[in-house]
């Protein structure tokens, strides 16, 4: 998660005194400075981290990470590792934490910074009409920026794009000849709270989108950036129109995502994947490489390598036209 | 529908004489001043409504109108409490009548009053580049509008909100800290006309969406005003990426709706529904309160309270899930 | 395709030498030029055509064309009524020669002729704020556009329009009295290419999109262009919101599409057919005339005139009711 620096205010002076006191406990630990709250794979020593399932043990056993947020239940398992900070809701907790490092991070404003670029700090660029760019944006040269595009403060797009007309971008990192399709919305943190009875509580999304050389994302697409991770978009994977990728999804390489496709929270996806018009995925769900997901599918289940599925819930090709002649 | 008089131009000076002409009777009733049109349960004494189902007959019996424009074959029970008008098709009959009392409720124009807003009238609200606001707004302090936003005449935005960029909303009442996502719609004509063999006959479209306090639209969502009554989006609803809401949709409070989701005309949800992603729903259909509805899944009928469905067409999750293993 | 022109810069001096040399075969037919390339039905003489399906055999029987790309299965037939140009990939040959004639086909740039219209030019034209319009566009009168509207160059819209907020259209030709509502894109390339591992080959989209009179398309609507031929929407068809309609559909006369339906590339419906909110139909599909699609179906074949359908895949729906019960 270093990539989130460039875009994420950190508090920096978080003790774990505070952190204990915002989830309640009552503690004195004020000499030990924790410095950000992070996965397990990528947890440093000195870095909060989280446990709430047993799938994860084996990045539990890895994790440099001394502090860990977890259930009673997995007290005993994260005691071998590590140092077990018991919390009733573990990703309640995550969330109140990572407020507390990323305060700016709730809510999707809206970035007064953004101004008409001024052309002789991207000289090779060329922009259309009401364009607005953020701060310390970078943009490659011989890229093209369409009418009223709004790229905010941070992002950095590669060489040779084409970014379409009315596209915003926020907390994104575009690679090189990449195509960007008209009114398409990149960067908006994902959907993801904790109902409250009165007022919702909103996750924190420190994560980034990030899109790979040669891909092309079509019209009126929403790809939301990550909470903790990151949402990714592999090399030459073309996208259709009006597709929804929310937070934290993995597309893998050379994958054809067609029209009104959707997919949940933090799927992934292999390589050479092609998904049919209107087809859904499940969110934390595996694709495997070189799958076909036909048109109008729902998955919700993992699929291996090497297999064409159809159906709701989708299953493979020939069972489902078998039994629905 | 006292709402509506803020935001749709009225004729005041209807008589029952100008209403038997354009259904194409003649009769002379220029002395009847018939006010407004309006349903059984709000219509006033002088206003004239309709009849066309028996399943109002309970809303007919306590209707203050006297004027009721029904069928033939409902004109012996319409008769015992009021005064049938007939005619060939009801809704025909509602819209042609509806358009002489508001006869700019066919059409979605262009608010050209929409300008650049006057921060002096707007002192405590924050408003990006190129936002255009129409006479007669009304924003809460402390909100922000964010770039190429527009706001149409005679919409009310409560205080706290945050309103993203490339905003579209039009005949709406918004409470306070609402969150609004970019390139969203509010308040368009839903889509109801009368087929025609050369040129379809627009349904007019007098009501309005209201949206309570602490909602989150996401992105690309369309929420179509109401036709005779209002669309309504309950307190503290969130509400995904590329959700449709059709004309006279009740959603209540704290419900969870998920991307992609569609709702049908006149649809009703009660409290604390959830929706997976992709699912829709049909039409008029009422919704109990603590629904599940799984992802990708068909509504076509009731669901009562307390349930959890899935599947095309929805039914109970365990025999769904069981039937396709 | 003598829409083509007015949109696409075309090169003239091709022959059959640059031909052959593109295609990778040595040869020296400098002498014969090649005017164009089109499908079997509108190429003349002069044009290269192309035939790759036994089901196009009436066609090529009479075809003008005197040069036919295809694959060495059907060399024997092509020989009987023209000339064949044996290629292992008939559609990616037609589009190295597409692009060969029509360089500026390939991607959706920007267009930076677009700018603020100069009101003498379309004196009984009303426009919205931030408009930008291309070169070369016809507008008829009494036509409204709305606010941050871009019409590129070449295109032609008809008298009595109202063109919502927010909306994009290149490559078309729109009748008169038509509504299109905010937000939605008309005329960008369809969604066509050839995957390759590190760089898909786009394919070319010289076709238009053609809107009838009275038509009326929803907000956040995309309607792609042609490759080859066009994608028509037929006189007094009505669409609603986030309708996704591929390359090359044609819809018929007096429709009714509700809100979320996709169609994948070539589908073809007859006059006064509806289809209900979400459905998808597949590509290449032909519908027939009165046709009801009910919401949420997966058409996967075609349909005949005067049916009711529904389900995934869509069958007869009383069979769909009868075995869902």
């Amino acid at each position: 998660m270093k990539n989130n620096i460039r875009f994420f205010k950190k508090n920096k002076k978080i003790y774990l005194s505070d952190i204990y006191k915002i989830l309640g406990n009552k503690n004195n630990y004020k000499n030990i400075l924790i410095e950000n709250i992070s996965d397990l794979n990528s947890a440093k020593k000195n870095d909060i981290s989280f446990f709430n399932s047993l799938k994860y043990t084996e990045l539990l056993k890895k994790s440099k990470s001394k502090f860990i947020l977890t259930h009673k239940k997995y007290e005993n398992i994260v005691k071998r590792y590590s140092r077990p900070i018991l919390v009733e809701n573990v990703l309640k907790a995550v969330a109140l934490i990572t407020k507390l490092y990323y305060p700016d991070s709730l809510d999707d404003g809206v970035d007064f910074y953004a101004k008409k670029p001024n052309q002789k700090k991207y000289k090779n660029v060329k922009f259309g009409n009401n364009v607005l760019v953020g701060n310390n944006v970078i943009i490659g040269k011989d890229t093209i920026i369409g009418h009223n595009t709004i790229i905010e403060s941070n992002v950095i797009i590669g060489t040779n794009c084409i970014i379409g007309n009315n596209v915003l971008i926020k907390y994104s990192k575009i690679g090189k000849n990449v195509r960007i399709l008209d009114s398409t919305i990149i960067g908006k943190k994902g959907f993801g709270f904790f109902p409250d009875q009165s007022k919702n509580i909103r996750y924190p999304h420190i994560g980034l989108v990030i899109i790979e050389d040669n891909v092309e994302v079509g019209c009126n697409n929403t790809i939301d950036r990550g909470s903790l991770s990151n949402t990714v978009i592999g090399a030459n994977t073309f996208i259709d129109n009006q597709v929804h990728i929310a937070h934290n999804v993995n597309i893998g390489k050379n994958c054809i995502i067609t029209a009104q496709v959707g997919f949940a929270g933090s799927a992934k996806l292999g390589n050479k994947v092609s998904v049919g018009g209107q087809a859904g995925i499940s969110g934390h769900l595996k694709i495997g490489n070189n799958v076909q997901i036909g048109g109008g599918s729902g998955v919700i289940k993992d699929i291996p390598d090497n297999t064409r599925v159809m159906g709701y819930p989708a299953k493979d090709i020939k069972s489902f036209l078998r039994e629905k002649k």
